[in-house]
C-alpha cells in the first residue's frame, strides 16, 4: 500500500497530451489556451478620449486662456480631426480618438458650453489629462495573455479585442466512466429492496463537466467475461476510462484481474487514504484507467484528489494549494491520510473548515452538506487540534 | 449620486421571479433548485455490508467461536438471503443486503478463507461492525436537499439515487446584452485606426455563461432613432437588458433619454464608485435595465458588484461574501468606493490581495493578471493600510 503523496507523484509521472484543437473564441471559456494571445495593435490603439469633454491645447490654458472657440466635434469612431488653430477647442467624447492639435482634455463637468464657445471653470488642469495615451496599456506585439492560461470572462474580452475569433486550446480528454455492480439500477427506474439507483457515474459526469470535459457513461454486470470483453474495446477507443466499483477484495471485484489480463499496466492498487482506499491505477501506451472503489465519497473524493491534477497537468495548468484553518479539534485514529467532508466559510480573509460528521465513505448525502475536503496527513497523532491549518480541496 | 452600497438596495429591492421549470437532473448543475429533495427510501435502504468479508452472527464469536462453516454466498445485487444456521457464516461482498440472522461483519483482510470454512485470526471484533445501517445516513422523508439550493455534483448524485430524472429549478432570465458607440466593429473584422473591436458584449457573455444563462447580443450605432426603436421592441421581449456604453455626458449618450422617452422608470443614474461612475439602472414592468458604462473594467466589474447579486436574489439565492487581506499600502484620493483589480492568493487558512496597477477603466489586458476586485470604501481617508481585510470579488 502506497502513500496518498506517492500516488500522487506516480499519477503527475503519467499524464497524456491530448493534442490542440482550434475553437469559436466564445465556446473557450473554461479551455486552456495553448498559444501566446499578442497585441495586434498599440493598446489603446490611439490618443483615446477618456471622459466627454473638451479637447485643448494645454498651452494657451497656461496663457491664461479661459474662453475657446468650438472648432468642431469628435465622436466616438470618426476618423481622427485636426484642431486648425490652436487656440480653439474640439468638443470630444469618450472613446473618440483626440484630435491633431489638441493635448489636453477638460471634462463637461469643468466647462460651460455653448454653441459657439466653451469657457473652462476650473484652474486646476495637468496636460495630458483624460487621455488613454496610445499604447499605455500595452505596446503592439506585447504578450497579452501567456499560453496555458485557463480562459475566464476576462481573457474573452481580450481575445475580441485583438480580433481571435477562433483560438488554440487544449483539446479534451475522451473519457468514459463505467459504473459495475449488479445492486445498481438507473435512475428512471424504481429499485427492488436490495438495489439502489447508479448514481457515481453521474457524480463523475458533473465533476468532469467542472473541467469542461464531455464524459461519457456506461454500465457493465458484474460478470467477468462481459468485464472482458466491453474494456478490451473501451481501451483502444478512449484516452480515460474512470470506474467505479469493483477493485476492492469481493468476490466479483474482477477490475484489478481483468486489467492486468488485457495487459493494462498497474502502477498501483490501494493507498493509505480513508474514504477510498482500494483505488487502482495503470496505463497502456494510449490510455490512462483510474480505477476507484464503489463508495460514493471515495469516488467523489478520489476523482478531486487524482483524476483533477492529472488532468491539470495533461493540459499545461498547476493545481493552486488552498488551505483552511480547523474550527474544532479532530480525532481520527488509523494511520492513514483522512479526507474528511467539511464546511468551508470565510471571514475577515480567513478560510475555515468545520468537519462534517458524516457516516462513512456510502453517505453520499453528506456531500450535500459541505463545500469540500479537508486533508488530514497520515500520521501517528491521533488529534488534530483546532486552529491548525491543513490543506483543503474545494467542490463549490 | 447615489453610493454604491444604496445602488445595490435598490438594486436588490427590484428583483424578478423568472418562474420555474423542470430540466434533466443532469443538466441541472450550476441552476437553482426549486423543489426539496427527499428521501425516497431509508439511506442505506437496507443493512449494507461496508466491507468484503463474513457476515456472522456475533453472540457465536463471544462464545469463543473462531471457524464458521460458510453456508452461502451473498453478493451485491441479490435479494436478501437467510443463514439458516446461526452458528455458521455468509461470504458477504460490499454493497450486498446483509443476510437474516447474521449482525457482525469481519473483512477478508482478518479472515482466512477456504471453501468450506472461514476462521477469524483476530480477536477485537465489535457487534455489528463494517454494517451500514439501514437508515442511519438519513430516514425515508428527510429532505436530502433543500429548495433554493445551487446544484453542484454533490446534488447531482443524490438526485441520482434519489430517482430524480428530472429536477425543478429556476428558470433563467431571457437576456440581451447591447453594445452601443460608432467606434466597434466585430471580432471578425479590420478595424480601421479610429475603431476598436466590439469586445464588452462578449465579456458579458462569458460572465452570464458562468451563472448557466444564455445571453444573446446586438449592437446599436449612436443614432437616436434607431436606438429608441430597437430598444422599444428589446423592453418587450427580453427580461433583463444589460446595455454598454451611451451613459455618460456625451453628445451621442442617447441612452438615458431614449430610456426616460420609452418609459423606463429611472431608479438612479451615477454611482459614487470608480470605476463605473455613469451606471444606469430602470425598470419597467416586466424587464429590467441595466446600463453599464462602456469601458472595458467599468462593465466587467458593474455586471459582478450588480447584475450577479440581482441574479442571484431573483433565483432565490444569497451571496456570500468574501474578504482578503491587502498586501501592500494604497492610496486612492477620490471620495468614492474604489474597486481595485487585485490578484488573489492563498497562504496558511489567509486569502491576500495584491494590487494590480491597471491603467483605468479602459484597460482590458490588467484584468487578465487579476483574480477579481478588492472593494476599498468611499471614506475621507486615502490611504489603505497592508494587512487591513477588505470585501473581494472573484471572477476566478
Amino acid at each position: 500500500m502506497i502513500t496518498v503523496e506517492e500516488a500522487k507523484h506516480i499519477i503527475l509521472e503519467n499524464t497524456q497530451d491530448f493534442g490542440i484543437e482550434e475553437i469559436p473564441f466564445l465556446e473557450a471559456a473554461g479551455r486552456v489556451l495553448k498559444e501566446d494571445i499578442v497585441a495586434d495593435r498599440d493598446f489603446p490603439p490611439f490618443n483615446r478620449v477618456a471622459m466627454d469633454g473638451i479637447a485643448i491645447n494645454h498651452r494657451f490654458f497656461e496663457y491664461g486662456v479661459r474662453d475657446f472657440k468650438i472648432e468642431g466635434i469628435q465622436p466616438a469612431g470618426a476618423p481622427q480631426q485636426t484642431m486648425e488653430n490652436a487656440a480653439h477647442c474640439y468638443e470630444v467624447m469618450t472613446g473618440a480618438v483626440l484630435p491633431n492639435n489638441c493635448d489636453t482634455v477638460i471634462r463637461y463637468e469643468d466647462v460651460s458650453v455653448n454653441t459657439l464657445m466653451a469657457t473652462v471653470n476650473i484652474d486646476d488642469i495637468t496636460e495630458n489629462q483624460n487621455i488613454h495615451a496610445q499604447g499605455s496599456d500595452k505596446k503592439k506585439d506585447t504578450i497579452l495573455i501567456k499560453k496555458n492560461t485557463i480562459i475566464s470572462a476576462a481573457e474573452i474580452g481580450v481575445l475580441a479585442t485583438v480580433g481571435k475569433a477562433t483560438v488554440k486550446v487544449a483539446k479534451q480528454p475522451k473519457v468514459l466512466i463505467v459504473s459495475t455492480g449488479d445492486e445498481l439500477v438507473d435512475v428512471n427506474k424504481n429499485p427492488l429492496d436490495h438495489q439502489i439507483r447508479r448514481s457515481n457515474v453521474y457524480t463523475l459526469v458533473s465533476l468532469l463537466n467542472n473541467l469542461k470535459i464531455p464524459a461519457e457513461t456506461a454500465h457493465i454486470t458484474d460478470e467477468k467475461s462481459v468485464l472482458k470483453e466491453k474494456i478490451e474495446s473501451y481501451l483502444k477507443e478512449y484516452d480515460v476510462l474512470l470506474f467505479s466499483g469493483a477493485v476492492s477484495k469481493g468476490k466479483f471485484d474482477f477490475l484489478p484481474e481483468v486489467l492486468d489480463e488485457l495487459d493494462v499496466q498497474k502502477l498501483f492498487h490501494r493507498v493509505s487514504q480513508r474514504p477510498g482506499k482500494p483505488f487502482w491505477f495503470g496505463t497502456t501506451d494510449n490510455c490512462n484507467v483510474f480505477a476507484f472503489p464503489g463508495n460514493p465519497v471515495s469516488t467523489f473524493v478520489n476523482c478531486l484528489v487524482y483524476f483533477y491534477p492529472w488532468y491539470k497537468k495533461s493540459v499545461g495548468v498547476s493545481s493552486v494549494k488552498k488551505t483552511a484553518i480547523l474550527t474544532e479539534d479532530i480525532s481520527f485514529k488509523p494511520n492513514l491520510t483522512c479526507f474528511l467532508q467539511a464546511k468551508l466559510t470565510s471571514e475577515k480573509g480567513q478560510v475555515y473548515a468545520t468537519p462534517i460528521q458524516g457516516n462513512g465513505s456510502g453517505d453520499l448525502a453528506s456531500l450535500v452538506e459541505a463545500d469540500g475536503f479537508i486533508e488530514l496527513p497520515k500520521t501517528e497523532e491521533v488529534e488534530f487540534k483546532k486552529g491548525s491549518v491543513f490543506p483543503i480541496i474545494r467542490y463549490r
